[in-house]
């Protein structure tokens, strides 16, 4: 069942600068598989980041930067040193890039490491198998899998706590070397889920075991665009804030109208043409570098 | 003092979907003066959303939604219980649009009904002006500030007090009926910050007193882009979620180019033009509503 949030939250009154974080808090938890927690630490380093610079911008007055946000001048004082740590230390702050999926994305590259498979070997971890079982293993396991073996949960548990180590060394985070039977879930979850591994129920194994299905971890879906998505945005804020502050080279463009579906296709690739003529029309080496943003879509009159 | 917050994102290796996170920190906070605590309740907010979604796409099952998410299936319970109360009681969730500058913005107003003033009369609440006095007054107080009495600093933090207790009545917040003399002291800021308010030091008057400067309180700066900033990039993100889920009305693009100053003018009203006749073209009535939204500006390649 998909759930169309745009609806809901404009039924729950929400607008403007709230939709845009419940826009971001959807595709990072929902979409990117980014724990419920990160985000919120995430959002909670974003803050202290703008106060940090307010505090900058303020002459690195704590006072006049709490009564200007409305946080005690002690904060404050945490906050900046929190901040100035990382820059001096090189290390990066909680956020949700330098977290997770970090580690999902690293246990195929764990796993291939240490439980590689030859064919002609047995294909499970610590177990020899006879030719009916070889055989009624193959079954359940598609030749385009990767090439390791399979393991249990016990081991898939210890893959996941040294990925979990591995990277919070990384980001030389402390207290990082507890993983909750409920973290190992939910992280076997996300793997599932995103088709990354698969559970094998095989007929003369008590329990079930995983294989390794993907070489690589990805979110389930479009992930590819969702990736783009997000630096699209990116990239189109920062644009926009260019023409905020009314520089030279910003310019900004709203087209509404409404396009019969039979023309749809050739008003799009002219679009795309028309585009492309200009970008060559007015491209001159030793130029200032512009890049231009565009999207097109439906338009929702009651949210847009 | 202005900082350079992509700059220094950078150099604390943050990346897409973070950045994104920093950037709305930094405009909600610093530029549209929500508190620092009332970002943090709004992301919290966006976060439970998510979560509320996911349990509607799960079945309603809180246990599946917790390990999904990592999140304990009681407080998944509880996450929906509150926003399923709001949808009940159709009260808004507690987001920024919802809370603040809200009541900053009601103080002009607030301030016209209870302190009205009629030339001719004592421009002081409270209190009788000679004609020497009356002549020093008119020389702080410049001809298009509102037709307002000047109050002193308790009358001022009664206005604050009031607008925030109508402002929390139509959210139907608890709690919100204390006001500390921080947060008091926070509104007063932004009032003088925003140049909604100005402080008058007359010298027959012992305390400084209040001038209501502008009719509306507006943040500091270029402030309608900024929301149009707003607005454009939630709809931009909405017109590219169509493009990740391949609607046959997305269209996304992206044209880099290096542009020279000399023609940068007629490049960019050429486009324009480009656009409308585009958009003349392909119009017709009875079709599909469709939104175009473009932005264009320099390229920092480190950046994007």
């Amino acid at each position: 069942m998909h759930v169309e949030h745009f609806q809901l939250a404009k039924e729950l009154k929400v607008e403007k600068i709230d939709l845009l974080l419940l826009q971001l808090a959807n595709h990072a938890i929902k979409e990117f598989g980014h724990r419920y927690g990160s985000f919120l630490d995430a959002a909670s380093t974003a803050a202290k980041f703008a106060i940090y610079i307010s505090f900058l911008e303020n002459g690195r007055n704590f006072r006049k930067t709490g009564v200007a946000h409305h946080v005690e001048p002690k904060r404050v004082r945490e906050i900046v040193k929190e901040i100035e740590h990382a820059i001096r230390e090189n290390t990066s702050l909680k956020g949700l890039s330098s977290k997770e999926p970090d580690y999902l994305i690293g246990i195929p590259h764990l796993w291939k490491e240490k439980y590689p498979w030859k064919p002609g070997t047995s294909r499970i971890s610590g177990r020899s198998l006879d030719s009916l079982e070889e055989k009624q293993l193959t079954l359940h396991i598609p030749k385009h899998f990767p090439k390791v073996l399979l393991i249990d949960e016990g081991e898939l548990n210890s893959l996941i706590e040294e990925m979990r180590l591995l990277s919070a060394d990384n980001n030389s985070s402390k207290n990082s070397n507890t993983c909750s039977e409920a973290l190992l879930e939910h992280i076997r979850y996300r793997l599932r889920h995103s088709e990354t591994i698969v559970q094998v129920t095989l007929p003369f194994m008590e329990l079930p075991l995983y294989a390794l299905a993907s070489n690589s971890y990805a979110p389930k879906g479009q992930c590819e665009r969702l990736e783009n998505m997000v630096d699209d945005t990116t990239r189109f804020i920062f644009l926009l804030k260019q023409w905020v502050q009314e520089e030279a080279y910003a310019f900004r463009a709203l087209e509404t109208l409404t396009l019969s579906p039979s023309i749809r296709e050739q008003a799009f690739q002219e679009l795309d043409e028309m585009l492309r003529q200009w970008g060559d029309k007015y491209h001159c080496d030793g130029g200032e570098p512009i890049i231009l943003q565009m999207a097109l879509g439906k338009c929702d009159e009651d949210i847009l």
